[in-house]
Order: C-alpha cells, then structure tokens, then sequence
C-alpha cells in the first residue's frame, strides 16, 4: 500500500507529493508544524495541538485555513486512508506560495500538508550531552510555537552525534535547561520529576501538558548543577518517552518512567 | 519569455518547480541561500557569496555539491537562459529530501535551487522601526551565516508593517544594534559611516564587505542614542541601498549616498 499524504485538500501518494519551489516554507522556514499521536485508531490531544498551531499563526500572522474541528477532520482522513490506527501524523503549515522577498502577499494562501507515519520505534535508552555550540534563545517569542525555523535543534543534534550520544539537552542564554532537541526535558531531583518552565525556552510540549496535568512533573527553572545531580533523566514527546542514561559519558540510572509512560 | 530556473542541474520553467514535500529545507527550514547581484552579464562576488555559502554549510555539516567556480558556472547559465544582464540570482541550498526526524540523512543528496529575477526598482526612502516583538541574538552561530531560518527578520518586518513603516531595525539581546531585516544598517554619525561587527548579530553582508574595504564604512557598535542621534541611515544588500528618511517617526534629512551608491 502506497502511503497517502493530504496536501491542500487532496490525498495523493506521499512519495509524489511536491510542493511550488516559491512556497514560503521552503525559501524563508516561514511556517509551523505538529507532530501529533494516533493512538488506537484516535489522533489525541487535537484541541491542544491546534490551539499551539493557532499560537504559532497569531504570532506569524498566518491566517489559520481551518478550525479545530476541520483539523481534527484533516487527520482522521490521512489516518483512515493509510488504513492506520497507531502512529503518528505531521501536519505542517506554511505561508504558501510567494514572490521574492520578505513581505508576505496580501492574500496568502496558505499550504497545508498531513503526512501519516507508522508507530516509533519502542523507546530505546539514550546518551545525551549538553550542546555547547547553540542555545536556545528563551527571549525569543518564536521559542514558544513549533516553527520551521528548526536550525538551532539540527545543530545540536549535529553535535551530539559528533560527540557520540544520541540526544542534546539545550541551555538558554542563562545557562539552565531549555528542553532537548526533539522535545521537553524531564530531570528526576529531590524524589520529584521537574521540567522547565516556557519562559526558560522550553517549547509548550502537548505530553509536557499532560505529565503537568497529572501532577506528576512540576515546573521549575533548572541549572546545570541540578540537571547534573538528577538521578534520572527522560526526553519526552507525544510520540516518545525516551530515558537518559548516560549524559556527558556519566551513567545514570535507567529511570523508573513506568508511571509518565502512560500519559 | 518564461523565466527558468536551474534545479539540481536543469533548467526548467521557474513557475513549474516543484520540490519534494520531504526536502529538509521545507520541513525544517535545513538550508542556506545566496541572493546574488547580476550586473552588466557578470554576477558579481561570487567568490565572496561561495566563502559565506561553504561557512554556513561548514557549520551546518552540509556537504557543498559545488566549488566556487562550478556556482558561478551554474549561476552564469541561470543569467544567460533568461537572456538578463541585470538584476538578481537567489541561489538556494537545502540538505535535500530526507525520512521523518532531525537526523541528516547520512548520505544527503543537497538541492540545489537558482532562480532569476529583473533588476530590484530604483532605491526608495524608507521608514523604519525599531523592532520591539524579536531581537537577533547575536550570539548565535547561525547568525553569521545565510540560513532559510528567516522567521525572526520576517516578524520584524510584520511589525514594521504594523506600524507603517517599510523596515526593521533589529537589537541585538545587549540593546544594540544587528541589522535590518533584509541587510546591514549603515549609520552616519559624527561624520562617518558606521556598521555593527558580526559579533554584534550582523550579518556578514557581501555589500557590507565592500563597503569596510572602501574605508568609507567602518565597523563599530552601535547603541540606541548613537542610532537616534544619526544624521543618515541606510539599509544595504546586494541589490539595493536605501537611505531611511524616518526612523520612529521622526524624519532624517535624506542620507548623502552617492558616495556608496556605487560601491
């Protein structure tokens, strides 16, 4: 079966699916993006998502070509013509089409793309660093929405392979713990789970929400000292709870994440 | 006479180009880009756009497709099949089509995108705001290189927009100045022409090059009382110089460009 991707209304083969070369996605990173979990034949959390890619449109003054509910309608399509009822789906919105240069067109219209993927990998352990050729810029309003603009991740991504681990934990300009490069950052301290708050640069995570939600992770600003000292570490995002078990080449325990994983 | 453009080694109509929807310079904004100035059938500085190209792909583990002579080589043909002896070339460079995830590919196939356009309408005066919604943080290495991750320069443009004026002036996260959103910002105080460094989130411009070794320009931080105490301002690239003849309101006499015009 030929994996099926919903661009602007159409499903087509995601194989064949092209974009115009003048989308302002691809010549300026101008748009957003979600990743979302499907889960026993249900996207979760689309009220949470949309209202993150609603954040991220106001922001970029992109006007939104749906509401929650057409969303919510969008990837229940792509889902069911993938004849997928676990996985995930990336929906991606961009400006669309533009002439050269900054100003966005007066009528934009906008380019919306769904794509369906099968169930992750099962959560493997992982081996961090603390990325030291980027940070995260917390002051930045583009911090708290899910750009394209997805550079700074890449490189510390980069960096982390470079150095032989499989994940980067990103500082902010104050030098604590903004998240990682594929989601929020969970750092097990005192017997409590915290993560930090948004206004450290950490990216408002749709799973993040739920552990918060749950009563189970706090929020705090967290040093580097603290991050040190934590007995146990985990990556999360809605596709993922991934626990750290080496960072900067020290072992830590394999946390007990038995009790995050079903939320 | 239909405008083409050259994609990864064919020249097709440009209107027509079409990219994967799974290029990482769509879906991650994982790319670089080059707007080169076409005058009199050469394009100038390509040796100087090819350095800033291998920098940012340096620091973006991209591996170049080209040398410097091969770029003006693919460049010069871009030029010659419009039938243009003056104008632009926007030369874009993405790490090319990869699966789900911020790992490269790890053999990338880069895209590698030229497009054309008439000479940019004459240098107008412009009005110009201090951004206040987004800073450049200068002490990010990706604001020394060229990269699709534009969407800071584009929300300081919307606010320029917003508050009826044509450009941005970007702070840096110490309050002083970076930039404008699509150049270097020159300022004539005390008699001189004055450019921040890179350190201070410049970009390093290509016209900003030329002008330092002119001697006519010189580099200098420069604080907010020194902006508003200017007697000119210019915003500069490659296409264009254009004196800002308000800036918050408050109208500048007409900068004395003629000497930089040409440069």
């Amino acid at each position: 079966m030929a994996e099926l991707a919903w661009l602007n209304g159409r499903l087509l083969p995601a194989a064949e699916v092209l974009i115009p070369a003048t989308d302002r996605g691809f010549t300026l990173g101008d748009g957003l993006f979600e990743t979302l979990r499907l889960q026993d034949g249900t996207v979760r959390d689309t009220p949470a998502h949309f209202a993150r890619l609603a954040a991220g449109a106001k922001l970029l003054r992109l006007p939104l070509p749906f509401d929650a509910a057409a969303m919510g309608a969008i990837l229940t399509e792509t889902a069911a013509a993938n004849h997928l009822r676990d996985g995930g789906l990336r929906l991606t919105l961009t400006r669309g089409p533009g002439p050269r240069g900054l100003p966005p067109p007066i009528s934009p219209r906008p380019t919306v793309l769904v794509s369906a993927f099968a169930p992750p990998a099962r959560a493997v352990e992982i081996a961090a660093i603390i990325a030291t050729s980027i940070a995260r810029d917390e002051a930045s309003p583009l911090s708290r929405v899910k750009t394209l603009n997805y550079l700074p991740n890449i490189l510390a991504r980069l960096e982390a392979q470079e150095r032989g681990a499989e994940e980067a934990i990103l500082l902010n300009h104050a030098g604590r713990i903004a998240g990682a490069s594929i989601g929020n950052i969970l750092v097990r301290a005192g017997g409590i789970w915290l993560t930090p708050p948004v206004t450290e640069g950490a990216l408002p995570g749709i799973r993040r929400a739920r552990l918060l939600a749950s009563g189970k992770v706090r929020q705090a600003p967290i040093d580097q000292d603290t991050l040190r000292r934590a007995t146990s570490l985990c990556v999360c995002n809605v596709l993922a709870l991934r626990p750290i078990t080496a960072l900067e080449g020290a072992t830590l325990p394999a946390a007990p994440v038995d009790d995050l994983a079903g939320l």
